[in-house]
């Protein structure tokens, strides 16, 4: 917390990425592909899974270093169990030093538009495909008594949320959840938790999401600068290094992570009670313009959805 | 936010509450049966439904009231949205007035001992149930243009979390940010969307849980001083009138209501942040008094997962 801990290194480590042919978790393995680590990536699709590795391979710190890439399903808890089994095959079963699970998707909409599967597959894109490998990673760890660390991919919307996030904001949420959970109890085993928190990030899965975003969301978001896949990469990183909790890379989040600590342990007492008091003021200005644009919102709301046919 | 607002009066309105047979949920209908609401409860068990029934007309304040309980499990969308139309059909189809979705559960253990199904279980226990209800109302009362109310339950474990919690805590982070999605978004349709933060409450549900619990988590809850069911609905209920989105009933969790409260509407401008300056200083000290604990705890842990035979 002081900043007298020593720096995580991961030269010679072997580090595992959820989602790591694309966006975050790619640009996370090329930081840490060159830092000297094995990378060993698992995601769905293998013609990327197979271009990753190239990428990987270009950066490569040494010869000795291995690059593996997978192609798993993350959906289940056996699915997940899988993956990481197979990811540890390669290094004789051991488990990783650290494991980053950074899969996930988002589909914005409104609520009421929402069917059943919308929700529950929002549950497990944004919590279960990360939780499983937590739970997998965990109970491997504590098993081999190795004192390794996880790392969770939040959201902003991890730590507030607002209109058409309602498959989504739960879930982020849910990691919070689990990551202070974690945090407290993995202690017992020497595993350290973290939990990153980036904004909107302009990655694949944000072109993805836009195909189903309500223009006012949109709106809302404009005002919403957001990071690269780099920049968020190297953000997460940083704050792995230095042992942080709850990890966040830009500031508008880094206002929030202050004005919802609660007993989250933190990163710098001094600069988060800077944040804090400009959130004091700030978050219900911002609350305040969200909430109009709402309410100015709603005669045009209904109209979309009497065309939509929602009231007939 | 500055006690202008009229407050809720639910004298002849129709009020819906889930789990309304035992603990909170009941002590939320005989508080809306004496001031005149026809209440609707649902729960799981016959016998305990009709009991809280003879103990609703026992309190009813005019021989109008309707007062009606109805078996329904409430786990999937299908049979929350069933329970919904049941309730509202003794209403001519009309959508509640208000929504209390108090149905929930909790089984405290340790992560790395968890099954797939104690995860799974923790979020369907934990979250679905009160999703589920929430997503069926709040579409009935978008297409009939009822302005109503739903309530949702979270917990103190809502806003954070330590050991034991890793099936629960997420859940009701996730109810959170479900929560303050809604409360956001449904204000394209007029309807409030309250949620309640109680801490430990001594009710069934919590015996059930302390069959579960580990003993360091007891021991770290024990300097929670918690409330009756009878104190949490008034909380909840005094809440509600009031038009608060977040909700709490004592001291601890109110602390951690100022110091996570991020973008949340607040309830009192003045009072929040004496709350969250006491929680600036506090928690942390909370924190690590806890973290020692299980720091603490390691030798004796290994010991106890020894015996259960996790390490062979």
């Amino acid at each position: 917390m002081f900043g007298f801990s020593k720096k995580w290194n991961p030269d010679g480590k072997h580090v595992y990425i959820t989602g790591g042919s694309t966006g975050l978790g790619l640009s996370l393995a090329i930081i840490l592909t060159k830092k000297g680590a094995h990378v060993s990536i698992v995601a769905r699709n293998q013609g990327r899974i197979d271009k990753a590795l190239a990428q990987l391979e270009e950066v490569r710190a040494s010869p000795s270093q291995l690059l593996k890439g997978y192609s798993h399903s993350l959906d289940t808890a056996a699915a997940s169990t899988a993956a990481l089994e197979e990811v540890c095959a390669a290094h004789g079963g051991e488990a990783p030093d650290a494991v980053f699970a950074c899969a996930g998707a988002s589909k914005p909409m409104f609520f009421v538009e929402m069917t059943e599967e919308d929700l529950v597959n929002g549950m497990t894109a944004g919590y279960w495909v990360q939780a499983w490998t937590a739970w997998a990673a965990a109970k491997m760890m504590a098993k081999q008594e190795k004192k390794g660390r996880i790392a969770l991919v939040s959201s902003t919307l991890g730590y507030m949320s607002f209109l058409g996030w309602a498959s989504y904001s739960p879930a982020k949420h849910a990691l919070r959840g689990l990551a202070d959970t974690l945090q407290s109890e993995l202690m017992l085993y020497g595993i350290s938790l973290h939990i990153f928190f980036p904004p909107t990030m302009f990655t694949p899965g944000y072109d993805e999401e836009n195909k189903t975003k309500p223009q006012i969301v949109k709106d809302i978001e404009s005002a919403d600068d957001g990071l690269t896949a780099d920049q968020a990469a190297l953000a997460l990183y940083k704050g792995v290094e230095s042992g942080q909790a709850h990890i966040t890379g830009d500031l508008i989040t880094s206002l929030f992570r202050a004005s919802t600590r609660g007993a989250t342990p933190r990163n710098n007492w001094f600069l988060e009670g800077i944040f804090d008091m400009v959130a004091y003021i700030a978050t219900p200005i911002w609350r305040s313009s969200v909430d109009k644009r709402v309410a100015t919102h709603r005669t045009e709301h209904r109209e979309y959805l009497t065309t939509k046919g929602f009231f007939s």
